[in-house]
């Protein structure tokens, strides 16, 4: 990796890194969170009265539309075109928690990671909201990126060895 | 707490809350959230060459103004008028992470823990993508209400007993 | 009714109104819209394999997010902070269409017709997307206001006498 | 056309498609929509003391401004390019209404389809904001794509065959 | 006028001021902005034969849009509820100018100068933007607030000894 | 240059001009605006007890964030896909003001002089309401491209015999 953070220029001021010379390859990113709750939370999201409502369409929802609006909530992301986004949330009944995982793609100049990490937190916080009446305990964890494959620096694959 | 989860209606499907016949009352809430990553990113931000750089700037603006865009990312929320946004950032050098604090408020209808979890996600979300060149493995963590007042449910405030 | 576009100035100039001393009173719009499709295009949304699917759930949501966007699409529309919305998808098996209803409330200075109109087309538009590979005939009618509460106006209702 | 809801996945999920192997190609769209009004609502939009008025012009750029818009108010569109954007107001002092054209053109890997029915919309919606203190009852008809070029399937005309 | 900067807290970290106790009372901003041109390009706006065109209709509506978006685009700005907004542009032929005046008005906690001067630059932007075909020298001056009344600070007229 | 109005058809309507046939090419442009205040304004943005505090920062960070929302802001202008974004603010204390200097780039079909323009005034919006508490009396002026390159008109450089 870099030994430089790239956002900022020689005076330590940010900046929008220039990608013109970039090639335009295809990029892919995947990215996950958790959400922990209640068993009786997550009982009321998966299933019982309400198993066909809309929480969980309503988390997957908010995760792809918000993946849209990265460049938006991010001060120095480049505006992109994504080409692909899939959020799937999965219910954990052993851990008491809903797994999510988003998956970006792309054919640019710059990678996805950051647009697969707001989807998968913006689908935690929908879950947190529409759940927080009767579980304002949640918390919302392990937010990370997963893979990452193509553009200059290849791939990347989440290990043991990083934080 | 109530045992609904309200943004459903009975047939299970999404709505936003009527909250028009709530009180406008000052309402207040306290979220945080952790960003962990190697020693050396840490010290890149903090300390050293970049000492006097916008990363952490960068990070508290997107955190205070993502709290305002709350409403276009989490679809049940409700507009609202904050009229305060504090968003702190604190290096941690033991445990090779930086807190994050966001605290907002409201004279309203609705409670504000939402725009204070948007705003602590959105300002680690922004650690990450300034950093990401040299450092692709951090981990946000510890997404959480802190504390909640004002409103019909009144005080909350997070202990050991939660999830 | 007013006999002059308000809208407009002496010049014919556009503005957004002046609604300084209204008063702020609890206001609410009903509006419709249908979507009518072929045959099996509904079939496939309200029963069959997809039944348990997420087209009627992502058009909900999106004429809900699209209620509060609402000044930000419409170019004279005051902002307003929108104290409720629900949208309704009910497939008419009988015409082949998917009615929707749109409903908004306000505690405010302005009505919330454009909302409820701009929900409930956001609904229709977004249920032509999800379907469009399969049928790109669809066409949305009847956009409408039903009903309108509340403000200096009060009450009207759509009759068989309007347009 | 397809047999398929392609914006669902195999679960019936909601999902952004995968348009990444899709070819660059230039894509045109052509929508229209319809509103109808009272015959002396009209006669204020077209001709009398507001001939030179803002009305037509407003809704116009609303229709423009809202094209851009789409892949925020439409769940799954993709961000998308637009090269070029056309919005078309006519009365018909006939049948008392305004037409819409809307014609939308892209060099991408999606289709402008929702992006032309997006601007006809929001020009219609417009026009209905800015004569309602004068005519409530108006009503959005017709909201319907004219024509589609380019992309993998090809030309697409609405005959009298479709719903 | 106050003597410390308040969007920065005691550590010069930047904050969104706390509204929260002040009292909601009427208030009005007046701005004003003037773009300087050639005379030809003055000419093809005003008169000839584009005098009926859309380009001083589509400034007066991005500046009325513009005055909307404020807190989208000033970091620090609170979100409010404007009850009036009003752009008047003036062409100014001895000088080859367009003057542009934006007036805003909301009942609320917080003034609207940033809402009114970015209204004027908006419209000004606009302006620039319909003409840079035939004139790309054009200048925008003057951008500066007139007026301001109501508010705890009360009435702010601009005199000759500022700036 | 043309001599006529791209951006209105031949009736004087408002269209986003065709860009469709346009070569992909890098573009660049530089643009400026300068912000005058009182020397104490200006001694406490840039030194003094304020010295490490944000508002320089928060100002780079909006100039930044607003060229990304240019086509949100101004009606006709294209979506893109910018590659790169700088903005400098250098304190003058002879003039008692702030100069910045916006700098974008682009591979694509359409130039990004809006961008520059609008970056730079909105880091020019964001220094006055930074500390208009202190100095309402900031004007900005000087808005104006400096440089454009790339593209089919070539470039262009300010000189002294523009307006």
């Amino acid at each position: 990796m870099a030994n430089e953070l790239t956002h900022l220029d020689e005076k330590g001021q940010a900046r929008m890194v220039d990608v013109s010379a970039k090639d335009h390859t295809e990029r892919e990113a995947r990215a996950m969170a958790v959400i922990n709750m209640l068993p009786q939370t997550l009982a009321m999201i998966a299933q019982g009265k309400h198993k066909k409502g809309d929480v969980l369409a309503t988390a997957r929802i908010a995760g792809i539309m918000a993946a849209k609006r990265t460049p938006d909530i991010i001060p120095m992301c480049h505006p992109l075109l994504l080409t692909s986004v899939k959020v799937e949330l999965t219910p954990n009944f052993e851990n008491n928690s809903v797994e999510i995982i988003a998956i970006c793609k792309l054919v640019g100049q710059t990678g996805v990671e950051m647009e697969a990490l707001t989807a998968a937190t913006a689908a935690a916080l929908t879950l947190y909201d529409m759940c927080k009446a009767v579980d304002k305990g949640m918390v919302i964890d392990q937010v990370q990126l997963l893979e990452k494959k193509g553009g200059k620096s290849g791939h990347w694959l989440r290990t043991g060895d990083q934080v």
